[in-house]
């Protein structure tokens, strides 16, 4: 009798993308140890091996390299000098410190895109307002304004028409502590984004183009494939593929692009983690974000990423001011045909992302019209009665 | 903000069957209590709530129940007298304490087969010897000697040849103070299975009809769908949905069946909880069989049985005296495409069910290959190097 030894992969942070990086460990034979700051978050209601802490504190990182193996991430909201001594202390972080560095920072990965030669909106830190002034002066208005890190009152991105507009952003700004960066504002066609998975060892495997559908800066659908020509789908996936080759990433990239309304390819944001626009993947996929993800951080073979259906939707479910119980509306939702749920454990708050739905067809139209109905059903904005079509 | 109120599932074992149903609980916005006999049970593992305690022990399930809203088995190794106590103290079984009596007493089982008019192999219970050559004067040898409940030296069914034969598993069982049964030996062409997922209200859904590959009397791979004709798999599906039915079974009831050589259907076996026979549905069907039990024993919706693909192919990993650490070998079963791993978390022994990987393919041949060679490599059984087909 020979006790397995697997490996423990160890998760800073317990959000939805640890509590599916959880689910997704079970088959590989893994019990990773999240850190969470509260034992009632998302991913430590379901991981058998939990840690209280804050993702800030020394301690608390250090506490969850001790019982890790390698070290991946549910977020950005770290401190990079505080995983570079980690690295220093012998712990290995996957991505590396020097990778979060620029995925939680909107200034570095402007300026990586830029060395790069990939196309991207025009930037520039802003200071104060006569800094967006002047930009506008170069670039017009509108302005795009983003928080260099996280962001404040639950936002990251402003797109403001007029000095007024960046005042109020800025006075924002200012009272939160965050830096500020103006970008170019884009006439945009769709966006689109590509995951990449990667290995240490170069090894990478690239998926499917999806549309993401915004409303209010806010993800709520996600259409795979994206309905865009071969061509520029190529591109977008060679695009993500050479930012992961050139930053080094390991683990999941996520590449969010722009379609512009000229046609052509822009790079918007990156996040070096599993991310919401590839949610799709648990179904619509031969290996899940997630899987690829552990499979990347623990150095094995990656697995295949094509889709499992000519077409997959993920809708998300979004607390509305009547959500209240989400867990009341489960069985309403699960008798719509085809759909899967995945609700993260989470209480309902306006905005809040508290699940996923996705539905796998033949075309994208009626895919997302049955996504679109389970996720109102679920968020309690949908009526139990009525067509698919209204929803 | 409102506190999401989730029903709370309990599992009475902490085998890979629970361990697949807390996986499957995950998406739903559950986090089922598993009651295990010790903390390195493959369920206990990955649950985020476990309860350490013997199964037979009514403080152990009470403890369960306790913090349970429903109680579900992984197993049926519990007293049914101590369920009927719980169910006399206002807990909710599902299955209920006399499903449950029966899914473990194989005579109970014959006689409820006999009651419902099915097709099922002639029986006798057997106090002694005599007993056995007085079946065999009627039905011949061989004869198959089955234990009424659970069995003895990991075994549960014999085949019998002659009185020396019988006389020699009496003896063992007597030892173990097993009660046994006498079957009709029956010349089989190849065995199938069943599974229903049945509601308390008595919605119910049928999965497609699977070959079972047995070897040394234990399940090595399971193909979905069985090459058997379309009549033959529409009895063998309402057969079991009228099982189901007739008995009042709530969660999964698997079937197992002979396609005779005669060319008819054989009810052999029951079991009333998750089976290894539908392992494949975790990839392979549109809902898995772990996530309709609990959809079935919380009384919500049943999701669809439909393959997701023309061809699924589950190879049990089993330990083989050579097979050591399953994890080291891990990624060479990764390397190869397409092939989904589920490891159970368990110490490698000899003939221990250590894990599974599914494929899915256009043709069943294609699929059993690459999964049996995955199987083989986990094992520590197959080379790493070699033709698929070699597999």
């Amino acid at each position: 009798m020979t006790e397995s030894r697997a490996p423990r992969p160890g998760i800073v942070g317990a959000g939805q993308l640890a509590r599916m990086m959880v689910q997704a460990a079970i088959p590989l034979g893994l019990t990773p140890a999240v850190l969470a700051t509260a034992p009632d978050e998302s991913a430590a209601l379901v991981a058998a091996r939990s840690l209280i802490g804050p993702p800030t504190s020394l301690d608390a990182l250090r506490s969850l390299a001790a019982v890790s193996d390698v070290v991946t991430f549910d977020h950005e909201l770290v401190d990079a000098a505080l995983l570079r001594r980690l690295e220093a202390e012998g712990h290995i972080l996957r991505p590396s410190a020097a990778v979060m560095a620029v995925g939680q920072d909107k200034w570095f990965q402007r300026r990586e895109l830029e060395q790069l030669g990939l196309p991207a909106p025009a930037f520039r830190p802003v200071p104060d307002l006569a800094a967006v002034e002047e930009f506008a002066a170069t670039y017009g208005w509108p302005v795009v304004l983003k928080a260099r890190r996280g962001g404040y009152d639950g936002r990251g991105v402003w797109v403001v028409h007029s000095p007024a507009g960046a005042a109020e952003v800025l006075v924002g700004a200012r009272a939160a502590g965050t830096f500020m960066l103006a970008e170019e504002w884009i006439a945009i066609e769709r966006e689109i984004a590509v995951l990449v998975a990667r290995r240490p060892a170069g090894e990478a495997v690239t998926y499917p183009v999806v549309e993401t559908v915004q409303r209010d800066g806010i993800c709520h659908e996600v259409l795979a494939p994206a309905p865009i020509a071969t061509g520029l789908a190529d591109s977008a996936r060679a695009f993500a593929l050479h930012i992961a080759e050139a930053l080094g990433v390991t683990g999941i990239l996520a590449v969010e692009m722009f379609v512009t309304r000229a046609g052509t390819l822009v790079v918007n944001e990156l996040a070096v983690r599993p991310h919401n626009s590839g949610h799709y993947s648990i179904e619509g996929c031969v290996t899940s974000q997630f899987e690829n993800h552990l499979r990347a951080v623990l150095d094995w073979p990656l697995g295949a990423s094509g889709l499992t259906a000519p077409a997959v939707v993920t809708a998300n479910v979004l607390g509305a001011p009547q959500t209240g119980d989400l867990m009341s509306r489960l069985p309403d939702a699960l008798a719509l045909p085809g759909v899967h749920v995945h609700l993260y454990g989470k209480a309902a708050r306006p905005g809040r992302k508290l699940g996923h739905v996705t539905v796998l067809g033949a075309v994208i139209a009626e895919a997302r019209a049955r996504a679109g109905r389970a996720a109102a059903l679920l968020a309690g904005t949908g009526g139990a009665e009525g067509s698919e079509e209204a929803a």
